[in-house]
């Protein structure tokens, strides 16, 4: 590949200093017309193209911001991405989307990728495997906003914005409880990231609100995909006294446990099956699939307000606000009323 | 936000040249040690932080490749950039996305956005507003690898990877005859881009190749959405002689034909439905969809192929590559035997 004409080429062409070509350039003054001729035909020779890149290094401005997400597969993640964009680009701002792909090495390089990509900022929201969070530090400590949103780690002090994922999972269980389901499963993932365990936590305190005892045999702690779901049910169903009723992790986790469900001729809502994150093709699925909605447009709405607040003040971690959202149920035929 | 310093900022501090810092910064032969040493002690003092990129401004390599699609929402795009990255994660690369939402005025601040972060190539997907394409000569005039894939523009003497897209249309309307329907309708889009066209050319020698009338009225051309099928299949059922099989853009359109068509009682298979592009929900919503495999992860293998060759050339288009993919029908319910 051909290298880039940079003003080092010109300079070394020219015999003068970096710096005297990059002011011929800028048409600084105290340069001579003579050396500001020579240093234009010699750009115009090379193929020089100014590379507003060159300025940006200067102003510390690109008006770019990176945001990493797990997987764009997720409708989840794409509409908070896409509701970010709509937020900020009335600030001129656009957004270049890194994918961790669950994995902590490819989050590493994600912000280094966009730290090199002169981002002005980063949000993200962890891989499933990301347990030590100090590869984020760096883009605090170039003081540029870092916001977490949805899966979050509270040892990096920076502005988040969650779902109430404790009431989250507490709305599921409620929810499954009040038609008529009264042994629930969940089927969730194993890793340590906080809103898994506090949505678990969730439905632990409604089912002892309703004297349903919290069976350990019942959480099965494992992935979440359609692969997991067909997984996990088909565990719960080898159990003796086997669920009336499953939680999923995710939506596709749903997916699998109810393709399980129906080859086994126990299909919602014979057994009861709440999704969540309200995917795409949730409604179109049969049965509908209830699921809990995490609002991710209301989510990217507050990154990208959040990010605004933070250009804003002198030091971006001046302030360091925690948003939190309230999830809703959205009620469809997979938890169809029982009895 | 605080600046960031910058080594114009240490040369200011100093009294001395731009050049003069960055010698010294990067252990270069002729600067004295007390030089070096000052510049040092100000760098410390200044927090300045050496930046990758200003190197990458030198050497012209970021190992960074931009993607811009029309939505990371639709599965087939997700599935491109999962594999594209995947081909090209043991070069050391990293991708990094940016979504034009089918708007030609993103379109043209992707590539900017893109070309700022100094990607070292761009793979694109043209929006469906975009006509004038223009806008990505930038790219080929920094001699930077440039590779259209699907939705591409043969004005541009880039290297390419499309579907056999008029395959793809003959291949749905053979289906769909195969399977007895006789009135076989096409809702696409009415933009311009020559995949969308291909597809329409396709399903037209289909129909002539059995003898079956090509019907202007029997095609739709309109947007492509969950909203634009419900729209498109209400139009042709007010027709006086209506379809008896339909083919969607996509497999969104193809989702809302089949939602009305349950409410009207004439769910398929009584009018037959075919989809384009395989979508994660297709298998899973009732009936299932049938719809044309576009190998979206082969797809992606072939950009990222076509990029290394590009950039082991001393000119990336010294050669350029025309790749073209064949589809295959993914056979379900919704085109179950008709009569």
């Amino acid at each position: 590949m051909k290298k880039r004409t940079t003003i080092y080429d010109i300079a070394n062409a020219l015999d003068v200093t970096v710096s005297t070509v990059s002011r011929a350039l800028s048409n600084f003054p105290g340069i001579s017309d003579a050396t500001k001729k020579a240093v234009i035909e010699m750009a115009a020779k090379l193929d020089y193209r100014p590379n507003k890149l060159a300025s940006a290094l200067k102003s510390g401005k690109t008006y770019i911001i990176g945001v990493i997400v797990p997987s764009i597969q997720a409708h989840f993640f794409a509409s908070i991405i896409h509701s970010i964009e709509d937020e900020l680009k009335e600030s001129g701002y656009s957004i270049i989307v890194y994918q961790s792909s669950e994995s902590v090495a490819k989050e590493i390089k994600g912000v280094s990728t966009l730290l090199e990509a002169q981002v002005d900022g980063i949000m993200a929201s962890l891989a499933l495997e990301t347990e030590d969070v100090s590869h984020f530090k760096e883009v605090v400590n170039q003081n540029k906003p870092l916001i977490l949103f949805d899966r979050i780690d509270d040892t990096l002090k920076v502005p988040t914005v969650t779902l109430n994922d404790f009431k989250a999972g507490f709305m599921a269980a409620t929810h499954l409880i009040e038609r008529g389901y009264k042994k629930i499963a969940f089927v969730t993932t194993s890793h340590k990231i906080k809103i898994f365990s506090e949505r678990l936590e969730g439905y632990k305190q409604a089912l002892k609100l309703h004297s349903l005892p919290v069976i350990e045999e019942d959480i099965i702690l494992g992935g979440l995909s359609i692969k997991d779901g067909r997984f996990g049910i088909s565990k719960l169903l080898r159990n003796e006294n086997r669920p009336d009723a499953i939680i999923a992790g995710d939506d596709f986790t749903a997916l699998g446990i109810v393709k399980k469900l129906k080859e086994v001729g126990l299909a919602p809502p014979i057994i009861g099956v709440m999704g969540f994150a309200n995917e795409v093709f949730s409604p179109y699925v049969t049965p509908s699939l209830s699921t809990v909605d995490q609002h991710p447009n209301q989510m990217g709405k507050e990154c990208a307000k959040l990010f605004l607040d933070m250009i804003r003040q002198l030091n971006p971690y001046d302030k360091i606000n925690t948003i939190v959202i309230e999830p809703t149920i959205v009620d469809r035929q997979s938890t169809g009323t029982y009895l």
